[in-house]
């Protein structure tokens, strides 16, 4: 079996399984209690904390705990539009954000009366950051913008988009950063708030991180007792919550390495597949390399999906989030493709655990594949 | 060391342990990918969810997975009152609820203009029904309630709380029964919503569920993906959601040898503290037997505490969400007792695990320490 949907999850790495799994066994103890192995418990998250904090060049206090990805984007956006909402009910994100973006954009326009531009996207995936400027009012408290997109791998311009909300000093700036953590540099000067998640990076299931900048209030998302500064209810996961430094400190490590890998693979794949009649690559050559969205035109990316499978090769179609929507995913729509292509898109991505091999073993079943089906029709 | 506060948290069992940590090294692949290896994923959270069905007596689309019982609180409390709120804006909990429910409320009346009725407990930490059924409006469309209360063991009138709310059939009842599951039977007809959570049954932290009956309509906690049938968004811990059924059923097996046991120990060690000056009982003859509340009138509890600690013993002084925030405990300030026996409450917890020897050591330590104290006096 060959895996190429690093972008929907990743496997666990052995030393981050071995040193979670020994903290749930022995670092069971509430971290809120007041004798020492609670304190024990506390001390050993809260240098966690510090860790990825020093790594992320951020402050302690401005890193929260959440339960993942999808959490820290609620508690982002929620968390910020009921703080502020006085002082204005104009939000800014794109056309291809992520579900839990999107969904909690829908969430604030019902029950707070927000309204949201949705910035389109170019061919690649990417917003214009001349349209940012011209879509910024008043009454805009936050714009929320991906770094790196999960379906297409296209890089948002965060310099530029950066110092557009740096020019509107009433208004925020979240980035969704869950696909780009450790893939590319992730400068947080001049964020307000940033999402990321562990299992994207070989960490554990059910672990996340929200950046909050200081100074920026947040409506707790989870209400209750006074973990995570008040902002995040609940008994801590303390052991996920301390891994998560160690598994943010290996990737990382190797940020250059799988950034270089990666765009290697994506080359000589892109090469292999370049005599396939009927493929059009749908990522541009500036996307995250790991990240490669194609179409075989005319071809169901189900069949395409199970077909590979059937030779141990392991793709998506879309967003893992968005697999059980039918139709063409939400995000390929806004690229303005023709349909033909639209329709046909499916998702490979890769790791460092991929070999130029295994896209060689890719481009060669997608060609025989296509013969296979064409010949059947 | 002895650990005495299991309703803070518990040990991590064993084999729940061992078949959680293969789960996450095996089970990495996402639960909604297309292929094998994620509808297998799938299958087996949907099998855990089925046996976990089964033992509630419930359908399995009633249950959805949490990252933990605060979580599930908020979930079931927010998510009824934006759905419903065009019903009525009332809604009535007790004075001696967890945090969870608590700060939920308040963010109900500061942002939906929700009205909330706090029941009043009796000495033990139970509501009186008849107060509950005078205190239902017409346009109160929730009764949250709490089981077992964490502090002091009480239980509340179960039976008669489901009747009174059974006779408003535009009211849902949510029974927060974080302490209560596998500990006393949790009957969940003529509940609408339940909240658990994992780490109180020798279970795995990040792990909770909410019970939902069927037709019961409710806006997510967090919005985004498909995940739990639109109610839950995020990519699965589907490890912690596949041993939860596991966890549930050791504890279920042990249900009655656990209310036993406690309930000995319980009466064992009121005997052996009977005989100590200035001890007080606060946990009432019905509350659940593996809590016990008690005072040593004019004694810090943080003093006693730590004096246990010293001896190995492990208790604490109050809920574990709340031991960040200083002097009585908010439960504890409820019970209308002098204030020289609340603002010396503390809280002991047994388990299975918990032997005779164990509380007559307590008792012994809790006896010494007071008169060390007193002479240094």
């Amino acid at each position: 079996m060959i895996y190429f949907d690093y972008a929907a999850t990743t496997p666990v790495a052995k030393d981050i399984a071995e040193g979670y799994c020994q903290l749930v066994e022995k670092y069971f103890y509430n971290s809120e209690s007041l004798y020492n192995q609670g304190i024990e418990v506390n001390r050993l998250q809260e240098k966690s904390r510090g860790n990825l904090a020093a790594m992320l060049n951020v402050a302690s206090e401005e890193l929260i705990f959440t339960s993942g990805g999808s959490e820290a984007n609620n508690m982002a956006l929620k968390g910020i539009a009921l703080k502020y909402r006085n002082r204005g009910r104009h939000i800014i994100s794109s056309a291809v954000e992520h579900s839990s973006i999107m969904a909690t954009l829908e969430y604030l326009e019902t029950y707070f009366d927000f309204e949201i531009t949705y910035l389109p996207v170019d061919k690649g995936g990417k917003i214009d950051p001349a349209q940012l400027e011209n879509a910024i009012r008043e009454d805009t408290i936050l714009v929320s913008l991906m770094h790196v997109n999960n379906e297409v791998g296209a890089i948002n311009p965060l310099d530029a988009i950066k110092a557009i909300v740096a020019r509107h000093p009433k208004c925020f700036l979240h980035v969704d950063m869950v696909q780009s953590l450790a893939k590319l540099p992730c400068d947080l000067t001049g964020i307000d708030l940033a999402s990321f998640s562990a299992h994207k990076l070989h960490g554990v299931k059910g672990s996340g991180l929200l950046y909050r900048r200081k100074g920026v209030n947040l409506e707790p998302l989870i209400h209750g007792g006074n973990q995570e500064f008040g902002l995040r209810a609940g008994t801590h996961n303390a052991p996920a919550n301390i891994i998560l430094a160690k598994t943010l400190k290996n990737a990382l490590a190797r940020q250059k390495q799988h950034l270089l890998h990666t765009a290697k693979l994506k080359e000589h794949f892109l090469k292999q597949i370049s005599t396939i009649e009927d493929v059009k690559i749908i990522s541009s050559d500036d996307a995250l390399p790991s990240i490669v969205s194609i179409a075989m035109v005319g071809y169901k990316p189900e069949v395409i999906l199970h077909e590979l499978e059937a030779s141990g090769l392991l793709i998506s179609t879309k967003s893992a989030c968005s697999t059980r929507n039918p139709g063409v995913s939400r995000v390929i729509e806004q690229l303005g493709l023709a349909n033909e292509i639209a329709s046909s898109a499916f998702r490979i991505s890769f790791s460092l655990e991929t070999s130029l091999e295994d896209v060689a073993t890719l481009a060669k079943a997608l060609s025989q594949i296509k013969e296979k089906i064409r010949k059947s029709r």
